[in-house]
């Protein structure tokens, strides 16, 4: 499937190259911009698939500057027009009349939005829209005003890519190699180490389920990687032992989703994850009926970083301060395991060299861990992405684990903390409500007491 | 996999009709009301695809005038708000950004089109949206203010039913009864009479293809019937005849289409015909090298109501006129088969029973349809719409067959007469630009002949 | 599939005929001969495919006679060599060696059974193998020396058609038209009228389900249909109504096996059906745990032809006369019922025309039913095969429905009658063991009780 | 799916070692041997299903000196009885009857036969009883009285792995990581060195096909990877280098099969190479029409062996003779190029280590490697067992390449000696027939020469 699809890319890109070579770089620019304004004529006869996969092979024959050139283009000349749309406003006023809504909405849509409809009818279309897309991205923090590209093209693909269109899909050994190359492609959270890896992670006590589109098949939009086990882990080690012992699935009572991952840029902002989450813990309590617990072991990504800037004193806003009070009440056990002045520097050794010492870390480590994970931006989002995401889900703050991983990249990124956020079939809605209505954050029974007993602290 | 779909469908109506038996009538609706907007609030959480499918099983459930209460309730409520609309109207007019264009959109696009996107996620919500576009269309003619509600279901669907999305499949005897059973169900054309019809019609010298769209499994959106014949027919008789001996498909040189149909009224307005015809052509082509002749045998289903209303003298415009002119130039020849004072008369008789006279008629029969396939209503549209579709797609009006189809159906709806539109590829392009730009009509030589004969004798 | 295989079957012969056409049949006949022993000369190459696909399309392009001479050469050409065996015979018995055992073994094998496995190379050999036994069974009454051909080719369909390679299969309205198309042809229990009859057949409260070989793809080996309904039907009428209402499965409590079906003759004598009802049994526990009643609802497809034989004292041996002497003692009831001498006389007439009168019949009928269905022949078989075939597959007698049919082909089988076995899962290993080694019949409480009133009737 | 079938085993395995750790070993033994007896005694009821899985799993339990006892019984109890068969073979002599003729081939067929025949019922049965065959053959060698059988289990998967049964497949990148998997641990010839070396293997301008059953669904039983490239390759180097630049296959002339790998032990002595080769041939100038010279690359497993043996004089007849006559003619130059007083000792230094001196060798070796090609051993089968598997094929000796592979293995194995076999599909037949009637080996041209030469200097 896929192989034909990305031949198919392939294909039309050599063609597109073909193309540019014969005709010179400014005329075949000149054209493409003629070639979507006779598509976007057209009455939707057959003649447009032509155009379309002529224009969409162009676009990946471009180099990353003749792409910016288009991306203004479509920005510039495939706008909508201020002057009909005020005369359609205007009579939409008066009469409130259905048609004249209709000529309205007409008038304010983009012309680029069309377009991109017609360009989607090209063979694999879909799958070149996200890549163009992607590079949109891409070439949008240095080009500001690209903006309106992407707002119609983001309207779009949230249109195609609904949740009634999407299927899910588990993953195993008996996936094609070709889809299986891509989990080892895409996988962010915790990098697979080549095929005996994965194989461990495909093995009978794991899961993966993915999304896929019917327009891009063998492609996963959204994977998520599960670990079936006997109670809550608190650390990857186990989990990611390529040599640990398999366990019978129908002897664990545990689903740990340990790593979750959007594989298109090109999506970005049209969110899989909260279905992907609900309908894999569907799937698995009908699967495995002895499963009780459900739970995520999920990286602390800015941890670190922020942890830092409050030290330095950089804060920004009052909830960074908060953070810098609570390293401040922590100072001397900081201080005494690292032996330096600096409250962070004990933090910033590698576990391993740690030793002993290390374990005196644990508690001031989880009771910042705690404030940090609950701290908003300037803007009122949460701070920490993954948080916001599964406590918007309406998951549980469980359990922070203080040394659950290792890996130097954990170890720059969060002290090698990690969190267990646990998802409750009974719970969830309750907890979803209540985060999104009024921010309260659900929090386990000791979670709970350690923030009762840090608030009488801070007010003591 | 249709049969899962249905029966889902299904499951989803009983449960919507017993949750309508549970609770009172006017409760319901106030409440399946309230469900829309609490839809409509959600932030995509997964909570909102049981909610999507309660309203859609409630909906289902609903008796025609409970419909009729809830598509006002979608014209009333779920439109957008108009100061809200002009305030952002002006804001973007003083600044035309980006971001003041994308918030335009969201104000100018009605809260009910957001809420069709999320009932789409419920299981099988695309077959129900399809079902309810039905049920709207046919209430519409009664109360035209539910244009509103139309707009936006048809604005949606024609972005989701995009020719990207759609699959071109082959059907044949080997194809689930399920889908066997919607063909029969479905063709309107020439009705397929039973099994042993439909067995003949997927013959090794026949063909039927469809598109089908990935959220309707099993479901053919449109489909087209093709007979591989030697020379072009000229009378469906022997294209339906189902005891007619099986021609070897590699000794065929010309393919007849002798049937197309629409099989959805939700899709109603929202074309695959020209992809199915161009893409189908393609196919035979690659696996038939041998066939060099593509043409179809088409209904002409509004000549015999058009020459009536001419020879009636009810005539609104130029082109009517134009009509009855020529019924008047042949009225000795019609006057004299039918025996009787009426001219159209003895057109109406069944084509059994005018043996030999008949034959008179053949040739003014051929000159007024040659004119009324050329008429324009009004509004400039074609006035026959198989003419308008096929004249669009490129195709040549090839040949008129006056005595083509004998069926009661046909002799009422255009005298038995039946046309051949061709399809040569070397030829389409020019036409459909031609027809589409200027309006001119691609005729086969013989029937130029006849146009010029036609006109001299008008002329002189 | 199928499509493809029966294509290639039907191309396979075409050329055939061509080449019978192109020399003189004496010649073809000659050379068919010749072709047999080089391919059996051959030693595997890939050549004999070719030899193979020839001379099955010269099989398929016979009339009837030539393949009766083929058969005959197979028979008089292509058996052991006598001297052959009895040498290996001799040094068998001399060494008792493995080699010389090996060397006996392929001395005794007929050469045709080797041939047999080359010409299974060809494309479709085994659908054309499984055809050309079916046209020898045919030819074998006329000419029973042809005998030991059948004896090799039963052989090797019995090791290749092994339970081990058949796969059960739903059959449902989603299966392909070719394959349902085929439940029409084959049915012979309960003729299927058509596709409506069909469809009601394979609705939710009814189960199709049959054996495939992946060398016969598309071809339903052996079929059997359910119906699930509430409490043991004892007449068909209601199970074969197209018109019936559709109950939901789910609070079905019986399973009725109303319908099993064998559909090549080519594999007679290889039994499947044991296999299918037990698996068929296991599939519907599982999907449909209220399942509590497995039963059929059989034909007794000999009852009257031996009643009549009985009563007409065309008594062959002990046990028929046993069925002689019940129809004696019911004699007067079965003539009150008639108003006839002949005691039979009242049992041919149609259920429908004997009125009240028919009740009279519904104790004597069971009664001679229930000898009858334990009678066994000369040779020691059942007489009835259905009850041979159920009882020994572990099932109980468990009703006797006097009236259960009332079509014209019941009547004159069976006076109308039908049987219930019931399958008790708890039961059937040790019916299944008592009725092999003793010849015991598992009886139901009231049929136990009813022969034992009968056999102290015949003892007093 | 395999995935499943291997579950399934396994699952199979562990009741098994369930039961046996239950009872004692002693114990657990005998009952198979009843359980056996059992199973041969039913008449074809399901619950011999039961049976044979527990048969089954008890085996895959046991360990290799259980085996061997099981193995014993198998020989000792379930062979034919003598008496019964000199009965029968008496009978049949004297009657020549059909009949008689089938009672002698039951007397002779030995009951294990049938045994294995109900054991393929089990749930993966065939695969077990594949395995079976292959655990037997490893313990044939120490006890040769298991040959009785070893010979009635491969007439048995003879008879089931008929060409007729097998499906060509064609593995590529899409295939199941689980098949792909065995690609890489099955591969013999160049072994695969992990999953980006099997990765280029599969790229468009390569292909592998495989053979598969039904019945061992995702296990390839052979299969053959091909490289399309310009011009025949003499060296293994840029065939299997991973880096090598993709060749567009539709640019290739010639296709090298450069390895071909049998999978099951337990299926040896069933030959597929032949009909792989051949229908692989057949799918590539379908695919491909420029291809235009079919080639292998291939190994002299005994080359370095036979040489070795001849120049030690260790010869056990006159073709061996012979090659040491060839060495002694060379012996000059091989002791030149060595430096050494053993001829031989120079052809043993690796490719690398010879430098410049070694294209000294390049003329002895191959006319030294041209007689090898071409020995038989004393039963006359070829020696060299590849030389004979192309041979027979119909392949013509087509090149040797004297410096071809120069890994450690092929330096030991044949000097680094690869040939190259061309299948020349106008000369297949002829050269099979010729090889088969009269031994006669087809050459190259300048093989041919070279042959003619070499008996001109021998006969001088």
């Amino acid at each position: 499937m896929t192989g034909w699809l990305e031949q198919m890319v392939e294909v039309i890109a050599d063609r597109g190259r073909e193309l540019l070579g014969r005709r010179g770089d400014a005329g075949a620019q000149t054209s493409t911009a003629q070639l979507c304004r006779t598509l976007l004529k057209g009455q939707g006869e057959a003649s447009g698939i032509a155009l379309a996969r002529e224009i969409l092979s162009r676009f990946q024959a471009m180099d990353a500057d003749q792409r910016l050139e288009f991306f203004r283009l479509l920005a510039r000349d495939f706008g909508p027009d201020l002057a009909t749309m005020q005369t359609a406003m205007a009579r939409y006023a008066k009469t409130e009349a259905a048609a004249d809504l209709a000529r309205l909405a007409v008038a304010v849509e983009p012309p680029r939005q069309e377009l991109f409809r017609r360009l989607n009818m090209a063979p694999c279309g879909t799958v070149a829209l996200v890549a163009l897309r992607g590079e949109l991205l891409r070439q949008l923090k240095a080009e500001p005003e690209l903006k309106a590209v992407d707002v119609d093209l983001r309207h779009l693909l949230s249109s195609w890519f609904n949740r009634g269109f999407l299927r899910l899909q588990r993953i195993d050994w008996n996936s094609p190699a070709q889809t299986l190359e891509k989990l080892i492609n895409y996988e962010s959270v915790h990098a697979i180490h080549g095929w005996d890896d994965l194989r461990r992670r495909l093995m009978p006590d794991r899961r993966c389920f993915a999304f896929t589109h019917p327009a891009m098949p063998g492609e996963p939009l959204i994977f998520v990687e599960v670990a079936l086990v006997q109670g809550v882990s608190d650390s990857v080690g186990e989990l990611l032992d390529p040599d640990s012992p398999v366990l019978d699935a129908a002897r664990a009572d545990t689903a740990v989703f340990y790593s979750i991952n959007n594989t298109q840029l090109g999506l970005r902002g049209i969110s899989f994850g909260n279905f992907l989450i609900k309908q894999v813990l569907t799937e698995l309590r009908a699967e495995l009926p002895e499963l009780a617990t459900f739970v995520t072991l999920s990286p602390m990504p800015r941890f670190a970083e922020s942890v830092r800037a409050a030290a330095a004193g950089q804060l920004q806003d009052l909830s960074r301060a908060q953070l810098a009070g609570l390293i401040e009440d922590h100072g001397d056990a900081l201080r005494a395991a690292s032996g330096e002045d600096d409250p962070v520097a004990g933090l910033l050794r590698p576990l391993a060299a740690r030793g002993g010492a290390g374990e005196v870390l644990r508690a001031p480590l989880g009771s910042i861990a705690l404030a940090y994970l609950q701290l908003r931006d300037e803007r009122g989002h949460m701070l920490d992405p993954v948080a916001g995401f599964h406590l918007a889900n309406g998951a549980r703050l469980e359990r922070i684990n203080a040394f659950a991983d290792p890996s130097a990249e954990r170890q720059h990124a969060s002290f090698g903390c990690m969190v267990n956020y646990l998802y409750d079939p009974d719970e969830v809605e309750a907890n979803h409500e209540a985060f999104v209505a009024s921010g309260r954050v659900a929090l386990s029974k000791p979670l709970a007491r350690l923030q009762r007993q840090a608030s009488g602290t801070a007010e003591a």
